[in-house]
């Protein structure tokens, strides 16, 4: 026991407490869960009331969580957590495209499309379209690369919200890079969206007066043998909130210019009316260490 | 947005994103929050795995809570916050009680009794006396100040843990200190007893070969106008478990003998068949602020 209790000697006593764990990196963990946890308690020295309010805020967010819904990552997201998880799990080089989080719609398996298919076919709106190429930070194109490619529609939503209305695999599509390393499909560009309001995570954002939007962005899941997995996104340069993602999730180097293209012939190479945006994205892949 | 992301950029943002909180305790609440907790993760630098796993266990922890288990408590318990946040509040003096946690067993209204009374008629064992007076620091006795007591059984169980062998206010009382703040009553000596471990917090400490155990105590809670409330237990000295409790919540001070005593005229006092055990604990409140 603590003879005299002060914040040092329980932080202690509480470490000391784990000291027999048998697996070393729960033990690291614990140890340094307990150390911050108790500086932060230190820090703000919460009322009684405080804590209790604290202990029912994260029983709630807890009791939020369902098959389709998980509140504690959204909360872990606000927080800029799962960025920094993300980023600390990248380890990324600058030659290497930067990556970001998966985010919670990677919920249903894509489609297989072909390169230049439509993947939003029942989504209204101009068809854009986005073309780049996979290749490794030597320069060397990488085939037949596995694209897991989800996105929302024009006006914010996933397949998945949507069940009355979008069938399942709308706004997704697993692509194969060609021989040259090269993809390209047709689509829609996603409009900004909010992410879930009506929980204990909605709760704190009004709390602090912040929005709850994501700029508009198409996620990108790449895995290619001999290569490093990479999960990131490309955000549409000039939507809205692209300077205040509510998740953290936007790097510079992931923003992409969505370009008018005026040449006839380029709407006729990609199948889509003319004139039409077009966002590149070309992605450089680590080796596997 | 961060342009090269590193911790530190990250968590600057995520600070700078609850810049508007009008609520200004709200606001270095979570500006402390934000920078521990990136702290932690940062320390760590968990595997996406490992972030899952967090995720996951603290979403069951906020399922495993009921009307009648509050599992986030239990968490708190056994990471010591509890025990941190009562001694934080506790601004304790040397001349007053020390404070110790609530626990989650005071859930219903204990019955009025009379000084002297049998606060434990329900429960198996030998009766144990409990006397004391309730003071001032500077000495002055406090009469008829609110004495609110609960106690499991000899088997280590709360009146509400056994709603079939135990009427609800079994090993409960709420006494008045008589015109000098004395008091006294009859109950059992409580034994240790397991905190609930069929939930993650059970999960967590089977991992780190924690036991369970609360050493045998007696709680108070006790109440005098002019006077700060004071909410604490006594230990029974010599309980097993007194130098491990599982929620870090015993004090040296708070460790009282309960001495057999041989005096038949005492026992004829107090009501009770000779020899029996007698604890004394006097009980020094702070005035308010």
């Amino acid at each position: 026991m603590a003879e005299n209790v002060d914040g040092d000697a329980l932080t202690s006593e509480v470490v000391r407490s784990f000291s027999s764990t048998s697996d070393e990196r729960l033990r690291q963990i614990l140890t340094s869960l307990t150390t911050h946890l108790h500086a932060f308690v230190v820090d703000v020295a919460p009322s009684i009331e405080e804590w209790e309010q604290a202990v029912d805020f994260l029983s709630r967010t807890g009791q939020a969580c369902t098959d389709v819904r998980q509140e504690f990552i959204l909360l872990s997201d606000v927080l800029g957590v799962s960025m920094l998880v993300e980023t600390l799990n990248g380890q990324e080089t600058p030659e290497a495209t930067d990556s970001t989080v998966l985010g919670p719609f990677h919920m249903v398996e894509s489609p297989a499309r072909e390169l230049g298919d439509d993947i939003s076919p029942e989504s209204e709106g101009p068809r854009c379209v986005v073309s780049g190429r996979i290749r490794a930070v030597d320069g060397t194109p990488i085939p037949n690369a596995a694209i897991d490619i989800w996105q929302a529609d024009t006006k914010g939503f996933y397949d998945v919200q949507q069940p009355a209305i979008q069938s399942v695999g709308n706004g997704r599509a697993l692509l194969r890079s060609d021989a040259e390393g090269r993809f390209h499909f047709r689509s829609v560009i996603p409009m900004h969206y909010p992410i879930p309001t009506d929980g204990p995570v909605g709760e704190l954002l009004k709390a602090t007066s912040r929005h709850p939007y994501r700029p508009a962005h198409i996620h990108f899941l790449v895995t290619a043998p001999g290569f490093r997995e990479l999960t990131t996104h490309i955000f549409i340069a000039g939507s809205d909130y692209i300077d205040s993602d509510a998740v953290f999730a936007v790097k510079g180097s992931l923003v992409k210019d969505f370009v008018q293209e005026q040449d006839g012939q380029e709407a006729e190479r990609y199948g889509v009316p003319s004139p039409f945006r077009h966002g590149h994205f070309d992605i450089v892949l680590h080796p596997e260490s």
